[in-house]
């Protein structure tokens, strides 16, 4: 059984030596070097070329080495096989720690210090109890409702957004466009950790800040086109938004030119909000191949009609 | 039985109500209205002028509302009455909430991001997970013990620095100046959370900054004068140390023309750790009045001798 692996993340020989000390029969190909396109029979993948993966004829299985997938599925040619994804499917502490941090600096008024640092100016700000500040997580997937746990867990009084009903211990539920508004007006942090859909891309816009309460926050560390970035800077320039954080771009890295930059209540983060390499994700890759040669039922599979 | 109260955190009237809810018999003096001297039983104060509470002959007790007592002793001419501390005798969850955000806004690089933020420059690092960093608390007293616990539940490994060998679950002690050496050796990132007294004014110093790692952080939560500014200014400069975040400051607020307001690798927030608030405190001075009435032990007393 030959794999092709593009390794991104870590360096080739890593992923050989991870691969072969659990499964030495499999035959590991590092992209580009694919040898004979015929012998490929599972792709895992991240950042791999549009209509690649076309070109191998007896593809059964594609593993997505990245939590996201929308950049896959913009693939028009992408075959018609299961596609399971290999990266931090229940979550990962890493993204918590990220998010919590994100959601104390701006509970704890660190952007509003910042510019008052640069000015000399001392600004006490009377601090509010982490149960008194309503948090708001959008997208409950494995991520998202670890993020939302972990927040409702230090105190916050956190909701989340999701497209269909469900229940969630300690996190009030608000689903579908129709209590997106209720949502949004209740929420003085917005996170969002949304997948990116054709439903959900620009969904942090004009329309939706102005639902924000007046001095709120927003992060994103879902995908950069989640965002409309000019209405971001037009919300925070007119004081609607205190200040926003930004870990993910439509482009990355985030070109030079880009006014993001020099934003003063813009604060960025060079997608940093985990670490994501061959010892967490090969493990996973060997899980996946297993459970196709068994003919065990495969785990943390995409549905590519809801996008994620 | 009269009280002597400074009401700087918090309004005149809100104190009176508080106190006359919960002890409708203690006539209330609120600073700079003592009327007669000769009435003050009890002084709950932060902030009195030096010198004052000798003016009271049959003063009884001192209580006071900051955890810091270095102002109060001080006074050359404290009167040698008994002294409790009011504020937040069991740590608070705002202070640990503080000292993880700003510990993990180091862990996590925020200072180098805002540095290359400012130069419009991608700057991937790797991520290390909580437990691949060793964080030190200097000060294990109610406050400090209650964050380094806080930051070891929170998957941090963490040594604290005492006076007195004692133990801690979960947490590496160290203690005396004999032991301080491997404390700082093994720290990337300090947060000072020590009373000042003679013995810890000027702690953080050239000597000490030496002993930490290359590429540590620094974090003050205690008092102003445990830092010796210039120094560290240096060991930032020389590349010895990577960032410093500073709360509290010799003189508050910090004046305008301090050079660690524009130092590019200090973080200043205006002594933000928590809201002190007579809600807080005045049920702590009703219940060291009413110990002090009944004659049952006083709680949270001050040690002159060793000055916390």
């Amino acid at each position: 059984m030959a794999l092709l692996l593009t390794a991104i993340f870590g360096a080739p020989e890593e992923w050989r030596k991870l691969i072969a000390a659990e499964m030495p029969d499999v035959d590991v190909r590092i992209w580009p070097g694919t040898g004979d396109p015929a012998d490929i029979e599972v792709a895992a993948v991240a950042g791999l070329p549009r209509g690649k993966l076309k070109s191998f004829p007896n593809l059964r299985l594609i593993v997505s080495l990245t939590a996201g997938i929308d950049m896959l599925l913009g693939d028009p040619d992408l075959p018609a096989v299961p596609i399971v994804r290999a990266a931090d499917p229940d979550g990962d502490v890493m993204i918590d720690e990220f998010a919590l941090l994100h959601v104390l600096r701006h509970h704890r008024e660190m952007p509003a210090f910042a510019l008052a640092q640069q000015k000399g100016e001392w600004l006490p700000i009377k601090p509010k109890h982490a149960h008194e500040r309503p948090v708001g997580v959008m997208g409950l997937g494995a991520i998202g409702l670890s993020v939302a746990q972990t927040l409702a867990r230090h105190g916050f009084d956190v909701a989340g957004w999701v497209r269909s009903p469900r229940q969630a211990d300690g996190i009030a539920i608000f689903h579908g466009s129709e209590q997106l508004s209720a949502f949004l007006a209740r929420s003085e942090i917005v996170i969002n950790l949304l997948p990116l859909t054709p439903e959900t891309k620009g969904i942090l816009n004009a329309a939706t800040f102005n639902q924000l309460p007046k001095g709120a926050s927003v992060i994103n560390l879902g995908r950069g086109p989640h965002v409309a970035e000019v209405d971001l800077m037009a919300a925070l320039d007119s004081g609607h938004l205190a200040a926003a954080t930004l870990d993910v771009f439509p482009i990355e890295p985030l070109p030079k030119d880009s006014s993001l930059w020099r934003h003063p209540k813009i604060t960025i983060t060079p997608h940093a909000s985990r670490r994501i390499y061959p010892g967490n994700l090969a493990p996973r890759v060997c899980d996946a191949i297993r459970r196709l040669q068994s003919g065990a039922p495969l785990q943390h599979q995409v549905d590519r009609k809801r996008g994620y």
